[in-house]
């Protein structure tokens, strides 16, 4: 399974590109930041954070993007433009059909580190560790995105086996 | 001048056309709502937004796109959709090269009744007033996008005076 991660914001949105599945070693493919400038009108900016999107995706074609998931009551200066950043990202996902998976920063901290209030350190050593790299991938945002994409890449299986369970019993229902 | 007023929502999104200039009676060109399905996946609720604007676009050929400004501190149970449909508006309109000009509520509210605490009923008289129809538009996310629209045309002429001084002075203190 091949998954794109972005670690949505307008200055500096975080991507990176992890392929494996549960269990098994993951691999690395890409790591980067998609940047724009500060002082540029918000839909220039939009328009940046697209273009970088869409060559992420036509580079690396992923299955699924996953993209962190904003809650409104974090950040409050800066959670307007985390939004608007992720609503691009899932409009370059959706507009090839391709899936899109919400994950909480706790749930992706959880996922790399066992605990979902690790800090960004302990975020970078585990994306290093795990995807056997020689250094932790700078800037934060660009770790954040590979975490994104491993977390879903394990998260996958019992998500899957939910849904299964759940289309299992709505079909038994049907049949009752 | 012709203006397309966004007031962004993902379940109802608002929009509507008005042309004229501050000072002369305006004309509504169009005015409707583009609407996504609640149940739909965040991302192709997101494609859905992005394809309702651009037949907007492409149909009224807008020279501005006036977007509401959503604020972190309001509604906060919304504000992340409202946040993620104005990207996708003002993405479509930067795409494009069209400038995308941002207006507060209290603004809007302010410029089509005097009074920045106008509640709904106010702002769809108005609006219904201004540009001479026999109904207030129903939704009022219809008649918000028109009221959004009517607010550029009246308080462009002090923004361009405005941005004309700031240009003069930058120009003076260059040849100084």
């Amino acid at each position: 399974m091949r998954v794109l991660g972005v670690d949505p914001g307008l200055t500096r949105c975080g991507v990176g590109v992890v392929e494996g599945v549960a269990g098994r070693p993951l691999t690395m493919l890409g790591v980067g930041v998609v940047r724009t400038p500060a002082d540029a009108d918000i839909g220039i900016r939009l328009v940046g954070i697209e273009r970088g999107i869409e060559e992420w995706i036509e580079r690396f074609q992923p299955e699924l993007v996953a993209v962190e998931r904003v809650f409104s009551q974090h950040n409050v200066s800066t959670v307007m433009g985390t939004a608007q950043a992720s609503a691009v990202a899932m409009l370059c996902a959706a507009r090839r059909g391709l899936p899109v998976a919400l994950h909480t920063p706790s749930e992706v901290k959880a996922a790399v580190t066992g605990s979902g209030r690790a800090d960004k350190a302990q975020v970078g050593a585990m994306v290093t560790r795990l995807l056997r790299l020689s250094a932790p991938p700078k800037p934060a945002d660009a770790a954040d995105a590979l975490a994104l994409a491993i977390c879903h890449i394990w998260r996958a299986p019992a998500q899957n086996r939910l849904q299964q369970a759940v289309a299992l019993h709505a079909s038994k229902g049907r049949t009752r």
